[in-house]
């Protein structure tokens, strides 16, 4: 099986056409993954990480293992996790197929796309913050020097935004990037055109994350727009080319944004946006998070009073704040350096306003409930945390 | 001098019709003070807090002290105190005239106010908290029980407020007030009067705190709104009948509005609104400080998003959100009884978002900038603040 994956002279062919001096080994062992496990695939991220890619497909296809490396760590890991690996094997098997490896170099070819992997010079090496969750590879349509700019700013919103929301994100926008800041969206009808339209607009740089492969315009109404992305910043995704955008690899994508942004703001969004998502992530990063206030009146923005009412989202109201917003960001990694990052995650998951179930405070630190549990008791000894009615509050300093 | 005045068959006939079974010459002394004295004058009040206002006075005005008190008083002092008590000597001598007095006692009768004092069953407590600044005595038009509920919620906001405003305002205080909330306010035009009106207008209670005598309606286009508060809530001053309204004398009135409301709530401001005045009291004062956005685009919501970025405020969309800051007030309390009130205070004006000079965190917590600089060290070293650009921020917990 992974001879006929790795071994086929033509797909190595591809890669070479798309990667210039490459282990193409390995570069095709990472397009391979890309089209079997979906985004964010923690467990393809682990095997991934504590193998290399080619090791780590070896495995995953046909159980091999070199000097018992996959025995030694799961031997060591969490019993979860080894039955994880293997509902992970039995969920890529069914993805197997050398033409859908090859289809996709090819579609990455035709649009003139490039494979990223970690590690080549211009990979976001503020993906790696997402850890066993950061992508296994990025398919770019585009240039990638585009994200080696500060500040990059990540601005989204609702699709279905009001006119309110277009002009201030359009207004904001368009004074960051002017500024030489990079606008990261998704792409989307609403606020992230908005974003990336005013960018465009006066000839900044702008970054959109698809949900799908970047060969494909979705939405569709939106393909002149994510052509002028391609040509003058970067159209970027996980998914290989030919892959169609989901609801799951939506809210994958989201992660992405998050973690590119030095700072995200949220412009507008309902009170159950998938623009929420987003912000969620932001926070459980540890990355500044802002949103822009509107009328109580107007649904559209309710997602960000909620935002600044239970996510200690910071209230922005013009590219001024937004640039303070990144300001703050290297203060507070340098108040937290020396802290231990699963505590900086969980009192960043805690508000000072709203008391959080226990569940919630993992769901939005990213970490389980059992370690949340054992980090609380020792935050509420030392008085940094309070318990209030099943849930908790962060102290006031 | 002070036999003229206290001595005065008249002025203590007046004081009878004001008040049943009391000490007349106690009454008639806090109403010669509230004469003489400008709203919030710390020095009466220390004053009066030492000696008891009938020898205060007899010291402020003739020199007179009994046992030494006064010298054993400003023996402990700081020398700036004595100056000061000097300079307030030389403040409220021009004043003393018992005609005034016996003027205002009277214009309290002919509009039906009471004359309530400090330690009195209905004297609102809740000023107390203002120290050496509370008021020296009340006069009332309308029934101090009003202000026996709870929740107390002040509303304060733009007086040139928008329909959008007119509208948030009436809808959170009509909500409250039908739930048994009293709405605290200024009478003022605008979101004030839009409270008073909504509360009103669901049978509920509000007080209206005036910054001139409650003799006078101002403003004169809110005549029929106030004899309505007077009648159905309460209109309070500290400022004896007759007094006008001055530019100090709204300052100092929000501060009553502040203290009197567990919580406070600003509506609409513009960037430099008199409410911001209002909100820094509740904050120096620890009560929890909510604002309602809205539009960015709109300058009537600009000292809102300023207090949400710069104050820490919480934002509030519905009478909901504003229950649940109610609810914060007592657990924020629990956490704060054993700490040093002055921390609390430094810590309360000092934000994790935007640095503040010193000069400004001694303004918004009402202490010295000496008493500040003292305790801003000590922070520093226990790593609650930390410096940035020659002001101070609060660390992430």
């Amino acid at each position: 099986m992974i001879e006929e994956l790795l071994g086929s002279g033509d797909a190595l062919d591809e890669v070479r056409l798309l990667r210039e001096e490459t282990d193409v080994v390995d570069a095709l062992a990472r397009a391979t993954w890309s089209v079997l496990a979906e985004p964010g695939d923690g467990i393809a991220g682990v095997l991934i990480q504590a193998l290399g890619a080619e090791e780590a497909l070896r495995y995953a296809l046909d159980g091999v293992q070199r000097d018992g490396a996959v025995d030694a760590l799961l031997d060591t890991a969490d019993p979860r996790v080894r039955r994880a690996v293997a509902e992970g094997r039995r969920r890529w098997a069914p993805r197997v197929e050398a033409r859908a490896v090859r289809d996709a170099l090819r579609g990455a070819r035709e649009v003139g796309a490039r494979l990223l992997l970690p590690g080549d010079d211009l990979w976001p090496g503020a993906l790696d913050d997402l850890e066993a969750n950061a992508p296994i590879a990025l398919w770019v349509r585009g240039d990638p020097r585009r994200w080696t700019v500060t500040p990059r700013v990540s601005m989204v919103g609702a699709r279905a935004s009001s006119g309110y929301g277009d002009l201030v994100a359009a207004e904001i926008a368009g004074d960051l990037a002017a500024s030489g800041a990079l606008i990261v969206s998704g792409g989307a009808y609403g606020i992230d055109g908005a974003a990336h339209r005013a960018a465009l607009g006066v000839g900044g740089g702008t970054v959109a994350f698809l949900a799908g492969g970047v060969d494909r315009a979705y939405p569709a109404g939106h393909h002149g727009l994510l052509k002028q992305i391609a040509e003058e910043g970067a159209v970027v995704s996980e998914l290989p080319c030919g892959a169609a955008p989901t609801k799951w690899r939506f809210l994958a994508r989201n992660r992405l944004i998050a973690a590119l942004g030095d700072v995200t703001v949220v412009v507008e969004a309902g009170w159950r946006s998938g623009s929420l998502n987003t912000a969620g992530h932001a926070a459980a990063l540890g990355r500044p998070l802002g949103a822009v206030p509107g009328a109580v009146t107007s649904a559209s923005s309710a997602g960000c009073h909620r935002l600044l009412r239970e996510y200690d989202a910071v209230c922005v109201t013009s590219a001024a704040d937004v640039r303070e917003l990144c300001g703050t960001m290297s203060e507070r990694d340098r108040v937290a350096e020396n802290a231990d990052p699963e505590r900086v995650r969980i009192l960043d998951a805690i508000s000072g306003r709203a008391a959080l179930p226990t569940i919630e405070v993992a769901r939005r630190s990213g970490l389980s409930v059992e370690r949340v549990l054992s980090h609380l008791g020792l935050l509420e000894l030392e008085g940094a945390v309070y318990p209030v009615g099943g849930g908790w509050r962060r102290s006031p300093s």
